[in-house]
């Protein structure tokens, strides 16, 4: 599905973003002013094969493009994608996408559309967007981390993005912070921060807290198969014990990685995105407190945590899209 | 004591480098091609007060700036300390330093010298040090880990050092990796790198580990006053099962935190530095494999570890006066 949000200047150069994400891929045609004039969204989980991915993707945003005025007004495609490469253009191993192995995705959608690709990282894009339209704009140095299904981080220092040396900085959500700690599937490492404090890691938790707690819990009349993050949180909401320890838990983990993470690169702020934030004070207040109480006094409380305040429809695609007004 | 090591050429500018250490304080006179002419170091631990000893230091190091020249020819003094703050020239709250609060070293130095002076804590200085004379030439994204009394750490990328928003970015030594850890006294932390990969952190390993095990070990001969990293390395040597643990044990923390810091900002190597490198392969070889065992595998068998190969005496001196150059 398709739908159009704003009427564009005629004649002014527009840039597409796409965030590929491992359920679904959200795109859009953006203006400079950072005004998303059409977006759409489809499955990303159905593709068993990249290539009827960029098939289906080619026919739905072409529907777009031409109601922008056509291709000849496009500047060129910026995408998101996780472990995405900026500067080889290809994904490389992402446990959360249908597609192993190494996948040279910005040739493919270059190839297909005939416009230049830059592709990166799906939480580097997003700190882009931050940092040219959101919470973060005008810092030379802050953290981006999204809070989904998984875990991402953008990481600015010096006012650039860090890509590290091959393009694939910025993994927060693979550091391990507990050690020998809770499995994580995709990538058969123990204890990393995704496997806590991501919407999975939350539901994790629940089973965890309520096979191992006798106590009554609002959570034990949920069926199995809707024990989510969502269920946690309408429960929290509503005064059950259970939920907020298990808020309070992935608070206490969060907050420890944000520490290790500030004394690593001394940010201004984190600002946090993603499904996980809309808990609001129920996550933030932990994570707040346990990352204070693990820092060195020099860097107590200077750092500020913001939630995103853009849209989270509009923020993956602003980030891919902002991509491509840095091209050469 | 003070020693000439060379000859410089006459009239050529020179820069002066200190390096404080919680023990000791070594300093020198380098010019442009980083040789390191005239050197000298002191005590820092007996003075309890930061007056006494800057009037010591300005004594010992007078007699050299004399040999090399006189005042004239001293272009700045280039200063690495522990917590020391590139934008505002202080040592704030350092751990290891006998002066405690906010101290406001570079002015105190700058007004009893009479010469321009530059401040960063003692690992960035190192990083800058390896950057422009070390192992470390033409990266652009590495990560330098000085493994002394304790851990300090400089991260380079996109070819500068990260000060982060305050200056205080680079402490990687306190970022936690074992939760509720052991105890480290210097910041009251749970946990900390510091505790474990330090030369302090291997002595307490030893001594817990011969009060847990009652296997026989060489080290149960050193009397506890002398147990030590380098008793641990002497027995390890000779072939002693349990100091080989200790080594392994430490390797296997000090890899975990590498893994973790090379998922956050990518490096192409990472340079170690400092007493603990003296062990060789005992500690490496299980660092390696840790580091390795915790990366995704996106960042798996591409991350260089190095040893500095500067002169230990040299190379905190060259990289705090290789501040100098870049001065205004």
């Amino acid at each position: 599905m398709a739908k159009s949000t704003r009427k564009s200047v005629v004649g002014q150069p527009l840039a597409i973003g796409i965030d590929i994400g491992g359920t679904g891929t959200k795109f859009g045609i953006v203006d400079r002013d950072g005004n998303v004039l059409f977006s759409g969204e489809m499955s990303t989980k159905k593709h068993a094969e990249v290539n009827t991915f960029i098939d289906e993707l080619y026919t739905v945003l072409s529907e777009l493009i031409e109601k922008a005025g056509g291709i000849g007004r496009m500047k060129g495609i910026g995408v998101g994608a996780p472990n995405g490469n900026f500067y080889t253009g290809t994904i490389e191993y992402a446990p959360n996408l249908p597609w192993k192995g190494i996948i040279p995705l910005a040739k493919l959608i270059e190839n297909k559309f005939n416009l230049p690709v830059t592709l990166t990282n799906d939480a580097n894009a997003a700190a882009i967007g931050e940092m040219m339209y959101g919470a973060a704009k005008g810092m030379k140095d802050f953290i981006m981390i999204t809070l989904g299904t998984g875990v991402g981080s953008g990481i600015v220092a010096n006012g650039k993005l860090i890509y590290g040396h091959d393009g694939f900085a910025g993994e927060l959500g693979h550091t391990i912070v507990i050690p020998d700690g809770r499995f994580h599937k995709g990538t058969g490492k123990k204890g990393p921060l995704e496997s806590y404090a991501s919407a999975t890691g939350v539901t994790l938790t629940a089973i965890e807290m309520l096979e191992n707690s006798k106590e009554d819990s609002l959570l034990r009349k949920v069926p199995k198969d809707k024990l989510d993050s969502k269920a946690v949180y309408d429960a929290a909401i509503a005064g059950d014990k259970l939920a907020l320890e298990i808020f309070e838990f992935t608070g206490k983990i969060l907050g420890l990685a944000l520490a290790n993470a500030v004394m690593f690169s001394s940010p201004e702020a984190i600002v946090l995105f993603g499904g996980l934030t809309k808990a609001g004070d129920l996550i933030l207040k932990p994570t707040r407190e346990h990352m204070e109480a693990n820092l060195i006094q020099v860097f107590q409380n200077k750092v500020k945590i913001l939630i995103s305040h853009l849209r989270e429809s509009d923020a993956a695609i602003l980030g891919a899209s902002a991509l491509v007004w840095d091209m050469k």
